[in-house]
Parts: C-alpha cells; sequence; structure tokens
C-alpha cells in the first residue's frame, strides 16, 4: 500500500471525498481542479497515472482513457489541514474537456468576465 | 458590482460555497486552497485583498488580518464548469498558519509522507 501514510492523513468529506489541484510539475500551470476517493488515490499512487472520482458519474474516472489526454502523476502532495491534495502531473494534450489546455479560461477582467485562451487545434 | 458578470457564471456548492485556489502570481507556486460565498468574492474584487469564508468560524476571512501575510488579487480566474476559481495573487510572507510559505508541504516520496519545506524564520 504505496498510500498507507497517506491515506491516514487525509480528511474526506462526508461524501468520502477530497479535491485535488492538477497542476503541471515544471511550467507551474494549475491546469483542473477534480475529487478524489480513497479508491482513485490508491490507483494513482499504484500505477502513476492519475485517477479522480467522476461525481457525476459516480464512478472512478481515470483522466485521458477515452481523449488520450492522460497525466502522469510526478508528486502528490497534502495540505497543512489534510483536506486538499495538489497533483504534480505531466499532462499529455490538453486537461480541459473543452480542448483548452487548463480548466481555468475564463477571467475577470475589467469587471467582465472573459475568455483568455483558445481551444487547442485539432491534429 | 464588478463582480456581476462573473457571480452568474459561479456555481456555488450546496452551503453556497466554491473553492478558490491561490497562486502566487510570477512563480507558479500553489500556495493554498480556501472557500469562498458571494459576499468573500465581492470583497476580493472590490478591494484587490483576498478575502475567504472561513467554514470553521462561519464567518469572512479576511486573509492576513491578524498575521498581515495578506493576498493581493492579481486576477480571478474561472473554471469551465463555473465551479471552481483559481486566484492569482502576491502573497506577502507565507501562506500557511504553520508559517509555511505554501500549506501543500508534505509530499509521497518512496511511499512515504514526507515533510518537504520548513517554516520560513521568525524575524
Amino acid at each position: 500500500m504505496a498510500a498507507a501514510g497517506l491515506l491516514a492523513e487525509v480528511k474526506f468529506n462526508a461524501d468520502g471525498l477530497v479535491p485535488a489541484i492538477a497542476q503541471q510539475h515544471d511550467t507551474g500551470e494549475v491546469l483542473m481542479m477534480a475529487w478524489m476517493n480513497r479508491d482513485s488515490i490508491d490507483e494513482t499512487l499504484a500505477t502513476g497515472r492519475v485517477c479522480y472520482w467522476s461525481r457525476s458519474r459516480a464512478t472512478l474516472w481515470r483522466k485521458g482513457e477515452t481523449s488520450g489526454h492522460v497525466q502522469s502523476l510526478v508528486e502528490m502532495r497534502l495540505d497543512c489541514d489534510g483536506d486538499t491534495l495538489l497533483l504534480l502531473v505531466d499532462q499529455t494534450g490538453p486537461a480541459c474537456h473543452t480542448n483548452r489546455r487548463s480548466c481555468f479560461y475564463r477571467a475577470v477582467r475589467g469587471g467582465k468576465l472573459e475568455t483568455i485562451a483558445e481551444p487547442v487545434a485539432a491534429k
């Protein structure tokens, strides 16, 4: 159990979930935030491939399983109060389902919400 | 209402909250994750000083109000499905209550959870 030491310190919410921030390990770009449960943490540490818990589908969500836009885990970190994970990853292609590199492509600028990144061109 | 366009797009959870990731704007370091409600978003955009909602104290939490470790807002971003905020900030001093720069100071290395950053020395 690679995750034993970690799991003892994670404070899951009432639904048994913990938020996980994915950050590109070398550029520092914050790519997305999703949720993990015990099983997805276990699988991620065991395989080195990031697996979340899909709240909408109520199932393990192996990131990139259908799109090919996988996340290889570089390091898993835990915050001071144990209720948030930070995943340093190597993201293949776009992280966002809109085909943008990051899910955080809207910003408040000049008092308005603006789109600041466009989808990656299809190959 | 500087936040009107944004607030219409934010999907708050059942408690009226949305998670907010704070990232140092120039280094890319992920500092912490906390929660915001409508009022804290409004105040943050109006003042340029980051204000969260404290779930434990059930009150607005003006980051750094007692410690002096304030966060100046550089930009507020919203993710694709509107349920997570990314705050690009300029952090004064440590972001973590343990006096570390980032709250994510524990990492899984060699199958164990290790402390990878020490508290900033007191001045």
